[in-house]
């Protein structure tokens, strides 16, 4: 599959994934703010990546892409409220992001506190409610989404980089907060997509899920490392050279920016092997070569 | 049954749900801040209202504690993540929280952001893996629970009642504040109680449930607005005037005390009679009129 092809894939994910967003909101005349402070960050234009990772691992493995769509939008709800909660002055303190001022620049930090909050239990309240999927797997995916981004997951891998900012963590520890912070979400997505499709813990395809996902995850933040160095902030929507200033530890204190790119080719060579021997597995082994090569 | 006997069961209740919320801990070295930061709050010394109202709903369905305990911590953790949100110096700015210090005071600002939304997520993983209650009830009672507390229930009355610092609202605006900011998620605590023992929401019962937990809800929260006026801060471990220091729209801008109190009673008399005809309603009932004696 060629890059075009995959990035109009992307976006159709993107639009059906946008719209059964929009779906799940009721206007509210006295929660008016809070709904826009939430709409304000979910729909700033991400890549939409988790979706889609949700949509096709569930259409890799035959399922419905009704099944998958409750999940797709709580993976996306839970991105966006962490970004939300990492951009507060109390955290990374970002002004900036997807090219427009963060949720607190524009609703209060507040308010962002509590879109975020929402976003949060709103992600969860969508996946449980998951009927094309069944109850069977809508509770599965919630406690394995949950233990993915809980303490032992997102929210540990940032408390992680917060506390790092103060010491020097060794390379285990940078590979350990990687795999929490970004990694654990990742792999959720994809796993979420196999169970919309009926795919078990227990059946060995999950285990090539489960390294597909943890390869590109890494991957994926090692080349975020990069973009941060080298990249353009205008392409980027965001301030470059942020890790500099919050002294974050990054892979390029361990590694040049070129070994770091030869490190993030051979873990997507390691994802791809993983996908290959499935039939259909075509858009997933580009999209994990699309990520390393992207630009933002 | 006397209030001594009820303290003796609230203390029962109590101790087997800080047992159940420890034992959801594992240590990691690397996330002690983190896990020592929920659990300063977690383990604060809180009456524990709600797990109880989960155990004893099932109890008076004749289901068993085991099928109820994991919803009993979910509430709880969900209760004490409001907290700390709630007392962050954007939000309502508390400094002290059940006599002592609150957790962004000792954790400070961003722990006390990621201490909360590690204890929101964690309720809604201990919920969904409800083995005992089985996956059916799991999955429904994560969808209520999430619903009663996100953007259109808990989080959505916080909204409100930070908006309504500087509007006077309506009665009837403060009426939905106070059953979506306290009265969703202590409902929420008596439906998971019936659901964890198979009553399910087409189940005449549950319409029971619900008018007790709406009624002692509403009345908890006009006995909250009381005792800020007329309570002794070192009886309450709070700071007492906290709302007429941040022009809160309570009860009593439309109520005198004795008002006030008078329409309290009167709620929980309406809880009482909504159960007095199921066998064993006996705490429950004790419960309602204890809630609306306290001095805390």
């Amino acid at each position: 599959m060629t890059h075009e092809v995959l990035e109009l894939l992307l976006h159709r994910d993107a639009v059906m994934t946008e719209d059964a967003l929009r779906r799940s909101y009721a206007e509210d005349p006295d929660l008016m703010t809070l709904l826009n402070a939430e709409r304000y960050s979910l729909f700033a234009g991400g890549k939409r990546i988790r979706p889609t990772l949700v949509l096709e691992f569930c259409r890799l493995f035959d399922g419905e892409d009704e099944a998958a769509m409750p999940f797709a939008c709580a993976v996306e709800m839970i991105h966006t409220y962490s970004l939300i909660h990492d951009d507060l002055p109390c955290m990374d303190d970002d002004d900036l992001r997807r090219g427009k001022p963060s949720n607190h620049k524009v609703f209060g930090d507040a308010m962002a506190v509590l879109a975020g909050d929402a976003l949060l239990t709103g992600a969860f309240e969508i996946a449980a409610s998951n009927t094309a999927a069944g109850a069977e797997i809508s509770a599965m995916a919630v406690a394995y989404l949950a233990g993915n981004v809980g303490r032992y997951g997102m929210v540990g891998g940032q408390v992680m980089d917060l506390e790092g900012e103060e010491k020097e963590l060794t390379l285990d520890q940078l590979l350990k907060l990687h795999s929490l912070k970004t990694g654990a979400l990742i792999t959720a997505s994809c796993v979420l997509g196999a169970l919309a499709a009926g795919v078990s813990f227990a059946d060995e395809r999950m285990r090539d899920v489960i390294t597909y996902s943890e390869n590109i995850g890494l991957a994926f933040q090692i080349v975020d490392d990069i973009l941060d160095r080298t990249g353009d902030a205008d392409t980027m929507g965001k301030l470059v050279g942020r890790d500099e200033k919050h002294k974050k530890n990054t892979f390029l204190r361990f590694f040049s920016v070129e070994e770091a790119g030869f490190y993030a080719e051979r873990l997507t060579q390691e994802a791809v092997r993983a996908l290959r021997r499935h039939r259909g597995s075509d858009a997933l082994c580009t999209l994990a070569e699309w990520l390393v090569k992207r630009k933002a």
